[in-house]
């Protein structure tokens, strides 16, 4: 392996940050900046067909907020990229200390709604800006993905089969997690079911296949060694003469009282490829054999399958849930929106850039339901504004200790359904599903047009 | 930082795989088949606007084949998921000792031509496919997109930014490594800076700008800790405003004179902006102030830009090109292609499933060169076919162990840029390239015909 996975763990990933995170702290340091302030962390808008967020990574964040600090190889190359010894001394004792308020993991979220506010000295906030980024975009994309894709299989059992091109190491496993909070029943990736716990499932690959003389001789070289609830891949040269063989061993089985499991489909038209299968199956009395399918899928292919009625009982879906194919990125962002005057006070603080405002202040976001408990729309306020709605930041961290323990996988993954649940099923369709309301309070609305007037006139535009 | 974490690092990375692979390997023990076989890794197909692979990524592989092997901690996990006694022994002592021939990290290569070829007992040559998929997609990915990004920048710098976007740690250590090969002149990334020896740059936020009353004011407090050749951000409230604002402090750093560096825009229209923003800075005798662009750039953006002769000096480059946006995966694959028979010969093999069919036997790549030295066509052979044309495939490993030293990443990133540099133009345009033409030798396609019968023959197709 290369040489950083040795970096890889808890305590010195305080360098995987962009190198402006660390030129600004310095040049805060200098200037004696000291002062807290408030980040929000947020996600600009929808990616297109995207309806809503299921909100993913804050374990990681938080472990990374309490573990963060500067190792002695780690300030020597600092100093050799010419930072001062003084602005190395105040890293060498660097702790993150500060205050984090965030909706809990599995959250269904909106755009431009907080999903972490962190308030601490200024330093404190900005350094771990790059590494905050990282962990939840990557996590809210896959859980957000694999969401869709599970809404799309209507109930059908959804495994995460898309280790061999998800983008690295530390990929394969998020996605393996996120996906599994999402409502997926499990992955193909092993590390993660014996790190998380999650179920792994896998079949048998062409190789495998293709290394016998006959399919069929394959097929039950492998039962020989797992005999139960094996499901047989029949693609690889014919699907349907597969499927015929797999009749033969699946009768060879039941002789000997064991059940076939299933076949697994990977190519060719999986409509017609699986209403001749499920045929051929139901023929000779095989009607438990179930009939698994992979190969390209993501939301939209296993829609157009269920709608044309594929007798299909479960999907493995790969690379285009595992990368996001469709937007392999979230618009997820970091922004100052308070800070301290030197009397103590708050200074709500915007960005005004062409397209890419931001919304000032410490801010806390509100949701309501409909009559039946479902969801019905959120407002953004300010933190200290009351609101009937449910509050959606909760105090995660306090001077940089957490405030209690966090969630195990299972209660997340439970959270997140019950989240998704009740969300109404408008929002949930693959395409074309209307915009959810994220109404802003009017205080809130107020302070935007104020803060708009003050800083035309203060950088005389 | 989540538990996984702890297992990153290279003597524990056997447990990243599919499931797949295990039960395989598991049925393969069973059937006592110890035979050796020999696999292929290709890139099916060109992605859309892809006209050639910027192959990146063997080194990670070769160390990862070096030090696989199975801990009891792992084991002990592998017996809980019904594996067999027999078997797991097999694995306490897996090593993998087979041989592995690749074409160098840093080569240009094309859809179908093997980039490994492994040859081993079955066992250990099917066990690490999932990781090498895994690896090699990522990184070849990156250095082919990043490559391109670097193309369209006509020689100006390209500075990698997307960290904060790419998907997850390993990610972001892969893509500041890859994107460094292909010719970008650095990265955002300390720790891939630290770690990898490369160049790492960076300017200021938009938090910084609004920490300060005055953008001015932010300015100036950062010129304090870093005065010489500082880039500006300068489109935190308005680009031309801030434009001016800059012409400023430039001004008064000249009398001390030091120069100030650039100013950055990163937002808004960026041709329409850099004009303007140069003219402010011409007219007041700024000539030697960079202009630097970066936001949603891509090579795509890029080319439109300098096609509109925005006066831009260089470029940040951050998601679209750190998560391979408009492609964020590669169809790469790990295929069978032959197997040893009980009496010692060796059998080519292939697979016939609709659409993705595979080349069978032990095959070697040649190049042939045009009469300027740059690259005319690759033809693929059979591995003991004579050829005129140079070899790519090298052997890289033999039993195990590294036939030589591994390039610097240095002399990789030299070796990309000789590459790319004899890849005739025309296929370098950012779209409508033409294919380059790779052939299959005569003996190769007679190959595939005979097998194609006899596989019809044999499973009754």
């Amino acid at each position: 392996m290369s040489a950083f996975l040795g970096y890889l763990n808890e305590k010195n990933l305080s360098l995987f940050t962009d190198y402006y995170e660390l030129t600004m702290c310095a040049a805060y340091f200098d200037n004696q900046n000291f002062e807290p302030a408030t980040f929000d962390l947020f996600i600009r808008r929808l990616p297109q067909n995207r309806s809503y967020f299921l909100f993913a990574g804050l374990e990681e964040a938080l472990n990374y907020l309490q573990n963060i600090k500067f190792t002695e190889e780690q300030l020597c190359y600092l100093e050799k990229q010419g930072f001062q010894a003084g602005f190395l001394d105040y890293l060498r004792n660097f702790r993150f200390r500060g205050e984090v308020w965030a909706v809990p993991e599995g959250t269904v979220a909106f755009p431009n709604e907080p999903l972490l506010r962190i308030t601490a000295p200024i330093i404190e906030a900005q350094l771990v800006e790059t590494f905050l980024l990282n962990s939840i975009n990557l996590q809210t994309m896959i859980a957000t993905k694999a969401s869709r894709v599970v809404e799309a299989a209507q109930g059908r059992a959804v495994i995460e089969f898309g280790l061999r091109r998800e983008p690295g190491v530390d990929a394969g496993m998020k996605v393996a997690r996120s996906s599994y909070i999402a409502g997926c029943r499990g992955t193909s990736n092993v590390l993660a079911g014996m790190v998380y716990g999650i179920p792994v499932f896998g079949t048998m690959a062409h190789s495998f296949i293709m290394s016998y003389p006959r399919e069929i001789d394959a097929f039950r070289a492998f039962l020989k060694t797992f005999p139960n609830k094996t499901t047989l891949l029949i693609d690889t040269y014919d699907d349907i003469a597969g499927a015929e063989k797999a009749a033969v061993v699946a009768k060879e089985l039941a002789v000997k009282g064991i059940c076939l499991g299933g076949v697994r489909i990977d190519s060719g038209d999986l409509v017609e490829s699986s209403r001749k299968i499920r045929g051929i199956l139901d023929t000779q009395g095989l009607q438990y054999v179930k009939v698994f399918a992979s190969g390209d899928l993501d939301e939209y292919k296993i829609t157009e399958l269920l709608d044309k009625s594929a007798p299909i009982d479960s999907f493995g879906v790969g690379t285009k849930m595992g990368t996001s194919a469709d937007r392999p990125y979230l618009d997820v962002i970091y922004k100052l929106c308070e800070t301290q005057n030197a009397d103590k006070s708050f200074s709500p603080i915007m960005k005004l850039s062409k397209d890419k405002n931001t919304l000032p202040g410490r801010k806390q976001v509100y949701r309501f339901r409909n009559d039946d408990g479902t969801f019905k729309k959120d407002v953004i306020t300010l933190a200290d504004e009351p609101s009937e709605g449910e509050a959606m930041l909760v105090k995660v961290m306090d001077k940089g200790k957490l405030m209690s323990s966090l969630p195990s996988l299972e209660e997340i993954r439970g959270f997140a359904a019950k989240n998704i649940a009740q969300l109404p099923q408008k929002y949930k369709t693959v395409i074309n599903a209307p915009l959810y309301p994220v109404e802003l309070s009017e205080k809130l609305q107020k302070l935007v047009k104020v803060l708009k007037q003050q800083i035309a006139e203060k950088e005389h535009l």
